[in-house]
């Protein structure tokens, strides 16, 4: 674990006490969790941060019950955290200033599905996956697919704008977001947004609003634009004898025009833990592809075969095509395997989430290999290569070795910004990579957007030390 | 003409005459109008909005000259109206407290193209049809095409999240803007966005800008994201005894999860309009779908006699297929036609930008044709039916059917907004809809969107009076 203390100012107890009464009071005990035992969850998210233990846990089952909590924060001066399912990778959702941690993962309903207008109203605490499930079975598909799908929830995704695998072809959420009702601390709710695909009155708050990590409003119902399911899917596996290879392939894929949903690269390191994982895979074996293209039923077949061609041309030792759904799981398998078989490398991961542009890919590796040589920091590398977006793992057993992780990731920070990427691609900024911030993006762009934070929230009381925090200490693992 | 006097303050004669003195000192003559015949031209754009006569024009060459106007527009408290094309709709390039025209039409170049990365990055002055070109040549597709492509430059089209047919299948401008050089008044410079497709680091201040109507910032370099150019394209034109049918064949189109790359829709009045220049249509026709199909080869006839065969099944009297490039143009023709021949119905013509649910076109025609009847006002439709995006337009010889004329555009909105559909589908709020803003939206929006306002521009000195301004006097037209 790396401790995140950021510069937040914390409530007085003679607040807090006020806040549990006003909350106890209006939504009742069974809403409002108190007890260390049962608050201890809503303290750390998926990722390495830990955060401080939240005073009141809300569990909000409807709209109003959301803007009573942000009522009542306001008027007590106590920070609220909202949450969705917990399965953040940067700490957005670790309460570190303590307060109130904002639960809206008991409101799951699908309010509608409209086959006509291509569009779903739902709230914010459906499942991802679920979403999917309900969507597909009208015919219909929501394309972003963050790989925590069966345990994140829509509302942390619009939080995040999430994305996954298929964002190489389909975008992120924010592409899907049409409208969201949401409520600012203090109560006031408000609709951004709209129903239609098209309409520009306005500034775009809603886009603002997708990303903004609960550091703006808390999302009510979230309209969703869907668009009709693929016809059919397949998916390709090639094994290449290194990532220069693979990243070869890659580039002529796309310069040819063609757009598999997903480009996915596992470089040597991430292939070990797999073999070791007991997946037996080809050991001249440096690098894999695992693409899905999806479409009309001739046109896939089509593309398929091309991608094939063109992975055999920049030299892969095999190309598999999944010829029916089990052999579709057996390819994955290596995948999903992936970042288990990596966790039991080491008693530490952190798992970095940058992007380059596609062409800088091998070259980043490279870099992450000098890096991992000089510092003596094992690491692995894996991620959505079509998006030149990379989750590079750094390993390690003992406490001893922290500053040189700490090490490792200011440099990968550091190369990626002078290969021209970003320092996340899916994960957000959170509490993790808020000391970072200032690598990538100028002054005035970090002041503009803390003035856009005091203009939804003047007095810091949202999700407060996430995104702009400059403070940081590092702890024990 | 209508003219829109919003409640703006407008500057000294002295701030005036020292801000001419500096600029001209900073830039040169050649580079500042100021005389009333070079100025006369910057007083208005492709909308009914009359506005002042700017003081004085910069025509700029460079991010330092645009910068150079800023600072000195701070420095002497004197307006800037942001010029691109200047083929907006709605007024937004109009200056309505006189001052600065700061036109960017000047910055022209292609500054890249990377097929590897897929991307662009171009200044604002390019029009959009030579963006088209260059990035055809290159195998690659920019898709947002509005009407006015062959004078529109790309920095009005950020500023107004511009759109056009394709909308419908590859979305809006705001889709494929990664990254943009801006100016705040004052001078200050600052790149938001990247250059890859992903990242997640802070607020989505790009998207904020994209359609903010040059009232945040200037628009220097932009980073624009590409597609592979599609295969091939079909043309089909399907004529319809009424609209009912026609929005019947949109419907099952959409439900059948075809996603042609433009609906276009023509209405009865329209049609005749077309009629009477000259173009022999099928007499009994009283609503047109023109559409186009992209994709690989193969797909694209099989959509296509798909679409063709639902527009039979809907009550089609003809589909008409394009063969070859000559056919393709023959059945644009009546597209191209349609606005010039809907302006010879009547001296005046005003054309609102609806956007309603798919669902309801066919709902708020008839509640259209009502108005018309109930104020005897003429007025024809035509849109891009995919999107729900209606032109609808209001014609007028004679002064005193303003006061109708106004009626009837009030009585448009309050049906969109009943229909639960927005004021404009792509030409934005500017001047014209600024007074009805708040029909569409609530109190609490408006207000965040002027706190965002005021982030960027504290002194309301960057293309005032438009998006927000409250107040409109009616005048002759």
């Amino acid at each position: 674990m790396l401790n995140f203390h950021p510069n937040v100012t914390q409530p007085s107890q003679a607040a807090l006490e006020r806040a549990l009464l006003l909350l106890h009071r209006a939504l009742g005990p069974s809403k409002v969790l108190s007890a260390r035992e049962s608050c201890e969850v809503y303290s750390h998210d998926d990722s390495e941060a830990e955060g401080r233990m939240p005073d009141a846990v809300v569990l909000a089952s409807s709209a109003e019950d959301i803007a009573t909590t942000l009522r009542i924060a306001e008027e007590t001066a106590v920070p609220v955290t909202p949450r969705g399912g917990g399965t953040g990778r940067v700490g957005g959702a670790v309460p570190s200033a303590g307060g109130i941690v904002l639960s809206t993962l008991g409101m799951k309903q699908v309010k509608e599905i409209d086959r006509r207008e291509l569009l779903a109203v739902v709230e914010p605490g459906l499942v991802l996956a679920d979403l999917h499930a309900a969507v597909e079975a009208e015919g219909l598909f929501y394309p972003p697919d963050a790989n925590s799908l069966l345990a994140c929830a829509i509302g942390g995704n619009v939080a995040t704008n999430a994305r996954g695998p298929r964002a190489f072809k389909y975008g992120v959420t924010r592409n899907y977001v049409l409208g969201v009702e949401a409520t600012l601390i203090g109560g006031r709710s408000f609709f951004a947004g709209r129903r239609t695909t098209k309409g520009v009155t306005g500034y775009d708050v809603t886009s603002l609003l997708v990303g903004s990590e609960g550091t703006l409003a808390v999302f009510g119902d979230i309209t969703l634009r869907l668009i009709a399911k693929p016809e059919s899917v397949m998916t390709l596996m090639a094994l290449f004898p290194n990532i220069q290879a693979s990243c070869r392939a890659v580039e002529s894929i796309i310069v040819m025009g063609l757009v598999p949903r997903c480009i996915e690269l596992l470089d040597h390191g991430t292939l070990e833990a797999v073999r070791r994982a007991g997946n037996a895979l080809n050991a001249q074996a440096g690098a894999m592809l695992l693409m899905e293209v999806d479409g009309p039923g001739l046109e896939v077949e089509r593309q398929a075969a091309r991608v094939g061609e063109l992975c055999d041309e920049a030299g892969a030792l095999e190309v598999l095509v999944a010829q029916d759904a089990g052999q579709r799981d057996r390819l994955w398998a290596a995948r999903r395997e992936m970042s288990p078989a990596v966790r039991r490398m080491a008693k530490h991961k952190l798992s970095e989430d940058v992007v380059v542009p596609r062409g800088k890919i091998a070259e980043l590796l490279l870099r992450v290999a000098r890096t991992g040589e000089r510092l003596q920091l094992r690491n692995v590398t894996y991620g959505h290569a079509g998006d030149g977006n990379l989750h590079v793992n750094f390993l390690w057993d003992d406490e001893s070795e922290v500053p040189r992780v700490e090490q490792g990731i200011e440099q990968l920070f550091r190369d990626v910004v002078e290969l021209r990427g970003t320092l996340s691609g899916e994960h957000g900024v959170g509490l993790m990579k808020a000391p970072y911030l200032h690598l990538e993006q100028s002054e005035t762009l970090i002041e503009l957007q803390r003035g856009l934070k005091n203009v939804f929230d003047p007095h810091q009381l949202l999700n407060p030390g996430k995104i702009f925090s400059a403070d940081r200490s590092h702890g024990a693992c």
